[in-house]
C-alpha cells in the first residue's frame, strides 16, 4: 500500500484507481463528520455561496451551513461548527466552506474519495485498510497556505494503518507519519496558524472537538450523481 | 527571530533584509562546506555544464566540479562528492550541480545567503545568532520534489537555534524542528528518496559524509560580485 501526503491542496489527475482522503480538520471535515455521525442523510459541498443559495432551491427542505473568514455566511442556517451539528438526523446540508468543500471537489475522480480528521482517525483507517487501495492524503490547506493540523491529521491516520499493514511511504508522508507519531493533536492543532484564528475567533471549544482523536465512528464518502457531489455515510461502519 | 523552512526552492523576493540558508545536503552544500572547510578559496557555484566551461575560460586555474544525475560531468575535473574535494587549498572551483547550484543562485538578493548543512549546523546556527536576521531555509529539492533530507536538515540548525533564543517558527518550521528533533540524520539520509538513490549509485560513503551532524566549522557565505555569485568561508568562524 502506497501512501503519499501532499503539502497543499491540488487538481489530482490519474486518481481513478486510489483512495484520496481529503482533511480540512479545522473544521469542514470534521464538520462534515459530527453530522454524519448525528444522523444528517447527506452533505452537499459546494464551492460558492451563490451555489449554496441556488442548490437550496431545488432542494427547499436543505439545511444550509458555512462559514467566510470562519463567520456564519449571513442567511445560512449553521456555521461551520461541528458542535452546532447536533440536531440533524435526516436532515440534508448544503455546505460551504472557504477551503474544504473546494478541495473535496477537486478530487471528485478519485476511485474513492473521503473525508478524513482527527475525530474519525481510526474509522478511516479501518476502511482503507478493507479497501486495499494506493492512498494520497490531500490537505484543504487555509487560503492555500500550508495546514499542519491537515498534515499532522494524515499522519494520525497513517500512524493507525501502519500497525496493521507494511506501508511504502513518501518522504513527505514519512514527515507526516513522525509529526503525528511525536506531538499531540490538541498541541498541534492549537499552535498551527488556523487553530490560532479560530481561537482569536472565540471557537476554542470547536478547536478541543476537533482535535478528539478517534471520536467519531463514520467514514464520510463521497460519490458524483449527476454531475454533483454528494458526501454520506459510508456503507462500511453502519 | 522568525524562522520559516520552504517545502520547496523557489525563487524569493523581499530577501534583502532576511538571512536565507540553502541547503542542498545530497550534496552540493555539503561539499561546498567541505571544500572551504579544506582550504578552497571560492565556490563559483554556476546553473549549467556550459556556463562552467565559459568561466573555466576566464579563471583557468580553476577546478570544475559537479554532478548530472549523480554522475561527474565529462571533461571536469571532480564530481560532487565531499570527499573528493581534500586536496584543494587555495583552489577556485567552478561548481554545477543538478539541483543545489542551480537554488543559490535564485536567492542571490538575499541580506545574507549562506549555505548549509547537517555537516555544518552549528557553524551555521551560532552565525545565525549572531546576524540576529529572520531566516528562510531553502531545500534545494531533487529534480525540484520534496527532499526528506534539506527540510529535516534545516531542523538540525532550528534546534540549535532554539536552545539559545525565543524563535517564532511558522507551521512549516515547527515540522521542520520536529523531524530533526526525533529522527537521527543518518536514518533520515538513508531512507529519503535522494539518499537512496545515492546508494544504489555506489555513493554510500558520500551518504554517511553528510550526515555527520556539526563535523565542519565553516559557514559558506554568498556575495554577488560583478554580477557574478562566489562562495568564500565566512569571516564569522575564522
Amino acid at each position: 500500500m502506497k501512501v503519499d501526503v501532499l503539502f497543499y491542496p491540488e487538481k489530482l489527475k490519474n486518481v481513478n484507481d486510489k483512495a484520496v482522503v481529503v482533511l480540512d480538520v479545522l473544521r469542514a471535515t470534521t464538520t462534515i463528520a459530527a453530522a454524519l455521525a448525528n444522523g444528517a442523510e447527506k452533505i452537499y459541498p459546494v464551492a460558492s455561496i451563490k451555489e449554496a443559495f441556488s442548490l437550496k432551491k431545488k432542494i427547499p427542505d436543505a439545511l444550509l451551513g458555512g462559514e467566510r473568514g470562519g463567520i456564519k455566511v449571513p442567511g445560512f442556517d449553521l456555521g461551520n461548527s461541528p458542535l452546532e451539528y447536533q440536531n440533524i438526523a435526516g436532515k440534508t446540508v448544503i455546505l460551504s466552506s472557504t477551503n474544504g468543500t473546494k478541495t473535496l471537489k477537486k478530487v471528485a475522480s478519485a476511485q474513492k474519495l473521503l473525508a478524513g480528521g482527527i475525530a474519525n482517525a481510526q474509522a478511516v483507517a479501518l476502511y482503507l485498510l478493507k479497501l486495499e487501495l494506493d492512498v494520497i492524503f490531500m490537505p484543504s490547506g487555509t487560503d492555500f497556505q500550508f495546514s499542519l493540523e491537515d498534515f499532522a491529521g494524515a499522519g494520525y491516520i497513517i500512524s493507525l494503518l501502519a500497525k496493521q499493514k507494511k506501508l511504502e511511504l513518501t518522504d513527505r508522508a514519512f514527515v507526516s507519519l513522525k509529526i503525528a507519531q511525536n506531538t499531540k493533536p490538541l498541541d498541534i492543532l492549537t499552535r498551527s496558524f488556523h487553530g490560532q484564528r479560530l481561537i482569536n475567533l472565540g471557537f476554542k471549544a470547536d478547536v478541543e472537538f476537533c482535535a478528539k482523536l478517534n471520536s467519531l465512528e463514520v467514514v464520510p464518502e463521497g460519490r458524483v450523481v449527476e454531475g454533483r457531489l454528494i458526501i454520506e455515510n459510508s456503507r462500511f461502519l453502519r
